[in-house]
């Protein structure tokens, strides 16, 4: 999608559940073996009551729209703000929106971002602006 | 680490050469295929000449650095602000430095965060606030 | 750590609950398909009546500690012993501990290794060597 | 394989080039990002002068030979001894081969461990116990 046909209003969404070996995957890729992720017992005892996701592998879900739907391929990832909101447990299904907000100068985009669980929960809100290309 | 002990200015990082392997998992676990990611023909021809990672999966990293040694587990990951500033390419060894900058109420500090690559260019740069235990 | 600053007694360790993504990655990485490991029908035919994780896996455990703690970079591994106690089963917890019995010749030191589940049961027994930098 | 048909000499072996994923993989299962294995600028200045595998990945092939050829499934695993005698780099193929050395009492069999690299150097060298079933 070029930066002449997108409109603010526009919005796509990515949805999934978040499974155990997508958190133990995401911990082996970036080494976050926090154990309120991977440690059953620890977690079970802190405030979370069971392992919880990485916030940043469900913020990266974001990512997912802007690379394969809303602008698409092509775009580039400017900047990325996220706030946690609420846990995401292991099978938790988390959809992921984006919807466009503002059309900056020089080819740039605002969008807003909110990730919600299978109980309409917000877990994420966020804002990101990406360089949409011109053709 | 709890919240009377971490001072203004204390640092912490993490280093990784991220691997062909480490992109494509990540790919698969957030479902972000954007060919710039994972087809080598498509990015050769793109303006960065070359599969890039994803910004989130670099900017993950400093959720381990925030997980694992400052402030450590126990600690509530409150938000988390990037700016993709350069591309990060296949072989790239990227360092995540966290600082504390501010003690906020509540609990809350916040960090800076840098990640650079082995050529010393600043490839993410970003802001954390994360609620630190008080014991 | 280095050898001078390292005293007998020092131990870290190292806490995973092992999940069946585990087990099957490990699977896929050193080629044993033992159907004990991947073959629930035929695990819970076995004298185990579920599939147990490999040995090997959570004998690696140790490595880690060495790697990320005690002594961390810089340590060379020379010799690793393991006796498998009892088997660790999808879900549990293990905690890999790691002691210093001994300050032999050269640089080396000698590490008691113990794995323990959820339960308090020890699954493995084992003993280590390590050269640990001098500076 | 049952413990009267296996006899002292027989030999078994697996084959396998050890790939940049497979340690990745492996760091992110057990949770040892010891730079060693995955900082390539580390490495680089490091006695090794590249990145090298976990050695307990490498020691875990002779579980490979056990589970699925010599003695195959049903054994049990009761000791592995490793001695790492020198380092496996990225791309290496190791060759582990196991030998009957010794029928013990109660179903038990000792077995000598050999991994060798392509050029011929011996890279681990061991020993393990295992149960052979009788039926």
């Amino acid at each position: 999608m070029t930066y002449d046909v997108i409109q603010i209003g526009d919005t796509a969404c990515f949805e999934k559940t978040i499974s155990e070996s997508d958190i133990y995957s995401f911990a082996g890729i970036i080494g976050d073996f926090n154990p309120v992720h991977i440690n059953k017992t620890y977690a079970e005892n802190s405030r979370f009551a069971a392992r919880i996701s990485h916030g940043m592998l469900v913020g990266s879900l974001f990512s997912t729209v802007f690379g394969m739907q809303l602008p698409g391929p092509g775009a580039i990832y400017v900047s990325q703000d996220l706030q946690f909101m609420a846990p995401v447990y292991i099978g938790d299904t988390i959809k992921a929106t984006v919807s466009v907000v503002q059309k900056l100068e020089k080819g740039r985009v605002r969008f807003d971002c909110i990730a919600v669980n299978q109980d309409g929960v917000t877990v994420i809100k966020g804002s990101s602006v990406l360089i949409v290309p011109r053709d």
